[in-house]
C-alpha cells in the first residue's frame, strides 16, 4: 500500500435537503481536507447558495478533473452551471436531475480510476426516479453500474454495531415472500466476507435475526424461522461461517446481546434500522458491501423538515468519509497480507492442515 | 378514593422460566410488601423449590383467599398442591397447566372483587395452548374473560416512552392485511383514552408510525400510508384527538422524536418493541389498556436461557407492580375528578361553550 492520500468522490445529493449543509460543515474543518483529497461533484452556484443561506465558512476550489484535485481543500467538479431554484424541503424535478447528474459524473470518473471511494449525500427517491425511472436506490444503482456482477449488501455501522439487511426497500406486505434460504445464505456469505476484507476481522461472528415476532414462537407466529432461516444458518455453519440465531429482534437489542457479534443480519429495513438508529445516535454510516467500489453514506435522509435551517448534524457524514477511507485502506492491507501466503496457510485452506486439525480449516 | 392498600394479584407464569425468580426477588424487599397487599397465585412446593435452588430469602404466607391477605408480607393462594417436576428452561406440558391454573384462579378472584389489579409473570405460549387451545396470549385471554366487550390495547411503557401496537402476535406475512383504517382509528382512540384515564394526561399527543420503510416513500414502497394510515390519523384529528404522523420508525426513534409524544402507536410487534426495548433497558412494563381490569406484566419472556441460574433482573417485574398500582390510583382519581363536573364543563363538552370557543370543545 502506498501512503498517498486517497481521492474521496462526493455526490451532493438532493439540493433541497441537508446534503450541502453536512458536506460544507464536514469540510469546514481543515483536518478533514488534510485527511484525504475530497472531490465534490456539485455546482458552484448551488453550493454558494447553501454556503450563503446557512452562513457557513467552507471554501471550495473548482477543478476540471479529480487528477487536478489537491489535499488541504474541498475540490469541486462542476456538474452543471445553470442556476437552479432551491426550495428547501421540497421534492422538485430539478433537484432530482441535479442529484442524478452528480452521481453519473462521479461514476464516470470512478470507472476511469480517477476517484478511489465514493461518499453519497442523501437523495429523494421519487425525485431521482423522475430523472431516471430505473433508480430504486443508490445501492441498486451502483450494483448495476460498477458491481461487475457482484451482489451488494447494505451495512449500517457505528462504533457499537454493524447491521446488514436481507431485504432493503421493500413494502412490508412483500417482505415474507422475498425471504428465501438461498438469499439469506448469500447475504451471510457476503457479510462474512466483508467483515473479513473490509474490517479485517479474521473470524467474524454473525447473528441472524428472526423474521417473525418471538422467533415465530415455535411455528405459532410463522413458519419461516423453521423452514427458511434455521436451514440457511445451518448451511452456512457447515461452510465454516460462524453464524448464530435466529434471534427475536426485541430481546436481542434490548438485552444488549448485539454487543457479542461482529455483525447482525436483519430480515428487513425497519427491523434492523430502527434498532440501529435508536442505539447508534448520530454517528451511523451506511456502507455498501460486496462491490469493488467502496461506497458509504450518512444514515440519514434528505431531512426536508430541517433543510435550510442550519440545524443538521454533520457527524454521520463525517463518519461516512472516515469509513470509506478505512475500508479502502483495510482492503489494501488485506491484498498485501494475502498476496504471498505461506505454504502452510494454503495447505490449511485446502483442508490439508499439517496438524490435521479440522478447526484450523476455514 | 380511600387510602386502603390495594390487592395486587400475581400469577406465577411458567414455572420452568424466570417467573418465580423475579417475583421472589421483587418481594424480598420489605418496602414492596408494605406498598400493597401482594397475593401470589402459586404453589407452595413449586415456590419452595425455586426459593431453595436460587437461594432467595423471600418468605411467603399461605392464605385461603385474598380477603385474608395482609400487607407487609407475600401472601400465597395455593393453586395446586402436588409436586411438579421443574426442568429449568424446558417447555413442558405440566408447566403450561400450572401457569393456566394460576391465571384461572386469579381471574375467579378478580371477578369476585377480591383482587384489585393483576400482575402476570411470563408464560410460554405453546405450553399454555397445550393447557387451553384457545389461549393466544394474556391480552386476548383477559379481553375475553373480563373485557366486558371492550377491546384491549397492548402498551409497553417505561420512564421514557409508551408504545402501543396496532397488530400484536401476528406473522410478518399477515401484518399488512391486518392493517385497516378502522382498526388504526380504534387503537388511537383506546390509546388516547388510556393516556387520559390511566396516566392523567389531559390532552395526550399520540404519534403514529408508518407501516412501510421511509413512510412508503410516496407510494414507491407501499400504499398503506396514503390509503389507510393518513386517513385514519385525519379521521381521529377531526374527532379532536391530537395525533400525528405517520413517521418512519427508524428516523423517529433515531432522532429522539419519540420524546415529544405521550404515546407512540406502532403498526406491528417488532417495529414497536425492538425500539422500545433497545431504549428502555430493563425497566419496561407491558400494560393492557382498554379493559376494566388493570393488568401489567414485565416486558420480558420466560427467559429459558437463564432460568434457574439466578441471573434474572427483577426490575421490570417490580416496575410492573408499581405501574399496576399507579394506574389503579389514577383511575380512582379520575373517577372522583369527573364525578361532579361543574356546569360549564358539561356545557363545553356538549359543544355549547359559554365563550363559543370551539378549541375548548373536546
Amino acid at each position: 500500500m502506498d501512503d498517498r492520500k486517497i481521492r474521496v468522490g462526493i455526490t451532493h445529493g438532493d439540493i433541497c435537503g441537508v446534503g450541502y449543509e453536512v458536506i460544507l460543515k464536514t469540510f469546514a474543518e481543515p483536518t478533514m481536507c488534510d485527511l484525504c483529497i475530497p472531490v465534490l461533484y456539485g455546482s458552484p452556484k448551488t453550493a454558494a447558495f447553501h454556503r450563503k443561506t446557512l452562513n457557513l465558512p467552507t471554501n471550495f476550489s473548482m477543478v476540471n478533473s479529480p487528477a487536478d484535485a489537491q489535499s488541504g481543500r474541498l475540490n469541486m467538479i462542476c456538474c452543471y452551471d445553470e442556476e437552479i431554484k432551491i426550495d428547501f424541503g421540497q421534492a422538485t424535478e430539478e433537484s432530482g436531475k441535479a442529484a442524478m447528474i452528480s452521481l453519473q459524473r462521479a461514476m464516470e470518473d470512478y470507472k476511469k480510476g480517477e476517484i478511489d471511494v465514493l461518499v453519497t449525500a442523501p437523495v429523494n427517491k421519487s425525485c431521482m426516479q423522475g430523472a431516471d425511472s430505473r433508480f430504486v436506490g443508490h445501492t441498486e444503482y451502483l450494483e448495476h453500474e460498477v458491481g461487475e456482477g457482484n451482489e451488494s449488501l447494505m451495512i449500517l455501522m457505528s462504533s457499537i454495531m454493524r447491521v446488514a439487511l436481507v431485504t432493503t426497500h421493500v413494502p412490508v406486505k412483500e417482505i415474507a415472500s422475498q425471504i428465501t434460504q438461498e438469499k439469506i445464505a448469500r447475504k451471510i456469505k457476503i457479510f462474512n466476507q466483508s467483515l473479513k476484507d473490509d474490517f479485517t476481522i479474521s473470524i467474524p461472528r454473525v447473528a441472524v435475526l428472526s423474521l417473525n415476532p418471538h422467533c415465530g414462537d415455535n411455528g405459532l407466529l410463522g413458519e419461516e424461522e423453521k423452514e427458511i432461516i434455521v436451514p440457511a444458518i445451518e448451511e452456512m455453519r457447515e461452510q465454516g461461517i460462524q453464524c448464530f440465531g435466529p434471534f427475536a429482534s426485541d430481546g436481542f437489542f434490548g438485552s444488549g446481546m448485539y454487543t457479542h457479534f461482529d455483525g447482525v443480519l436483519a430480515m428487513y429495513h425497519d427491523q434492523g434500522l430502527t434498532a440501529f438508529k435508536a442505539l447508534s445516535g448520530d454517528e451511523g454510516v451506511n456502507f455498501t458491501a460486496g462491490l469493488p467500489l467502496v461506497r458509504t453514506s450518512p444514515d440519514h435522509g434528505t431531512a426536508y423538515d430541517i433543510a435550510g435551517k442550519g440545524q443538521a448534524n454533520e457527524n454521520s457524514f463525517r463518519q461516512a468519509v472516515y469509513t470509506a477511507i478505512d475500508v479502502w485502506r483495510n482492503r489494501e492491507i488485506n491484498k498485501k497480507v494475502y498476496a504471498n501466503p505461506m505454504k502452510i496457510v494454503s495447505q490449511e485452506r485446502e483442508g490439508r492442515g499439517r496438524r490435521g486439525d479440522k478447526e484450523l480449516v476455514e
